[in-house]
């Protein structure tokens, strides 16, 4: 019998490797984004179009009201985004509290549902910005608390792997990995600031780091900026 | 400087107690309920009644779609809850997965957003009905994966301790807590398909160990039914 995964998929550069990552590793996937309250549309227009290009059998969005926390400039209108900064050893305004916590949980939910045997996020340490939820101690964590806390789990023995692919590889690697996969990263919104065609800022954090990878990796850049 | 508590507050008996049992603890309370597609808001309204009842400073609702996965009849129209079955063995239909696993993470990002230093879940493992995310084990396993995904606790060295006051306690040991402590158990909604009036079935799961509860605790009991 085929095995199932469930992939978090954002729409970005890093998820729709990871997607491509767990058909070559041959599971029948289910993609899940989750719109929080991000200021783009964008983002989860580029994310149903990677999971059908990246063959996904299924691909579902939960809505989830993140933004009424407020805290993050992701969610949060009156904060700004701010340009990517070399000096700055902050962890930026564009963290999300919990952020990884939540969607592993819903895709937890999700995987129960489906029968899934394993969950893919496109988390990297590498380029890891000062977030403490892409850290593998963290997925480990939460691969624990998963295999306690549901029923195929507990009661059925079905227990479930929480797989990184791209826990060590740099942007640069992981568009190297992605092009060999087959990936295109033409569809994929990486900016935090994206406008609704999905065109990149190219001033961001997110756009820096993106913009160095196909630099690094040789590759030539299908990125749509503003 | 007073120490903040996030309260998850569904409106029911158990976290109405909890509630209690973290001002007793001498917390500022925050609760939070999250609405999550369940079949009657009567329990929402609860929650908010409870919630000032209890002198929590602030309390939020957060609205996430868990009805779009489908397989629990507490979400799910198409299938029906069950009345109470003592011979039963099975985890109950009315299981929600991954419900607490997502009902935690959610309180994660509140608490760091509020700068909460304990979180309070109203779960028993004495009335357990099959749930595996209402035991000890698991809420440690949570807390561990708290206090290494969020900045406050691994940047900022501010821990999260998840309290659970009711963990040990039977049905009626929770109403006699709850009733030292001044909860208005008339307030609370416990039944799983509760009328628009808060008013329960008394023929469910949840009203059945309710009803017992008041009947061992030997205190009147105010419930409501239709």
């Amino acid at each position: 019998m085929t095995q199932k995964a469930v992939i978090l998929l954002s729409g970005g550069l890093d998820s729709a490797t990871a997607l491509a990552a767990a058909r070559a590793d041959g599971f029948e996937c289910h993609t899940l984004a989750v719109d929080y309250g991000q200021r783009h549309r964008s983002e989860l227009n580029a994310s149903q179009k990677v999971s059908k290009a990246g063959g996904a059998k299924t691909h579902k969005e939960i809505k989830m009201d993140l933004a009424a926390f407020g805290g993050s400039s992701l969610t949060d209108d009156s904060l700004a985004v701010s340009d990517y900064d070399a000096q700055s050893t902050q962890v930026p305004l564009t963290y999300v509290p919990a952020r990884n916590t939540i969607f592993l949980s819903i895709a937890l939910a999700f995987a129960e549902v489906v029968g899934a045997q394993a969950l893919y996020i496109g988390v990297t340490a590498v380029d890891y910005s000062g977030y403490p939820d892409c850290r593998q101690e963290f997925i480990d964590a939460f691969e624990r608390l998963a295999n306690l806390g549901t029923v195929a789990a507990v009661e059925e023995g079905r227990l479930l792997k929480v797989k990184t692919p791209l826990i060590d590889l740099s942007k640069a690697e992981i568009i190297q990995l992605g092009t060999k996969l087959g990936v295109d990263y033409a569809l994929t919104v990486s900016c935090y600031q994206a406008d609704d065609q999905g065109r990149a800022c190219g001033r961001c954090d997110s756009c820096h780091h993106r913009k160095m990878g196909f630099k690094e990796a040789g590759l030539s850049d299908p990125t749509r900026y503003q």
